[in-house]
């Protein structure tokens, strides 16, 4: 079972941030417009380095797409249909997190914002980000 | 972001199998005795091929290590540290699943068998096997 000559899937990661207001409030949550094809609204996320684990992937990640420095709460549910992706295989780690502060698109991130939790667009998301969005809004109030 | 220029861990499943007896009763978690170095107990699992989701790999490596058709409950947690396999960096993706029937060793496995909950050997396991373990029964048991 030599790992070398093994092909797994792309591992990534994608964070769910809750962002707090200045009064204690959840305001909502973090999209992306994606700067790079597909484009379209998405969670920020990305690649998982090899030699790094997938919180440290995670908290990198929010950092350079959003400018947020994320607090993780818990790993959220793996994502893994080998055709979630158009252009790869990827495996996503979903984790979810809380931070304070205003985003800031950067790096694969043209823009970043706040959507509040009943305006969230999941009929128009890239990849399976909206599926992924409605089972954790789903979960979270247990509808 | 061309993918192809990405190196990203190995990703891996394995499976933490509760067994029930034919009382209704669960017996323990199976574990197996390791065919290939490093040699010693370990959760029977494998690696993700590219174009399977983890739920069809944690099946079919269960199948094929433990002879079980294994029930997935949920997915209990992602292991990523880079040393935690002293070959390469693998990231797996743990699973909390039933079965009913024995378990017999095949595949990487050469021996497969049933560990009582209360006789897990924590310390004596590969790679971080026995620290997930701990992590398991600690949550089952609220400890």
């Amino acid at each position: 079972m030599p790992a070398v000559n093994v092909k797994t899937p792309y591992l990534t990661v994608d964070g769910i941030i809750n962002v707090q207001n200045e009064k204690g409030e959840f305001e909502g949550i973090v999209l992306i417009e994606r700067k790079y094809p597909p484009a379209g609204l998405a969670l920020p996320g990305g690649f998982v380095n090899y030699g790094e684990t997938v919180e440290e992937a995670l908290i990198r990640e929010m950092k350079e797409e959003t400018g947020l420095d994320v607090v993780i709460l818990k790993q959220f549910h793996v994502y893994s249909d080998p055709h979630r992706d158009p252009r790869q295989h990827t495996v996503s780690v979903v984790f979810e997190c809380v931070a304070r502060g205003k985003p800031k698109g950067a790096d694969d991130a043209k823009k970043a914002f706040i959507v509040p939790y009943d305006r969230i667009p999941f009929d128009s998301m890239v990849f399976d980000h909206g599926k992924i969005l409605k089972d954790y809004i789903d979960k979270k109030y247990q509808r």
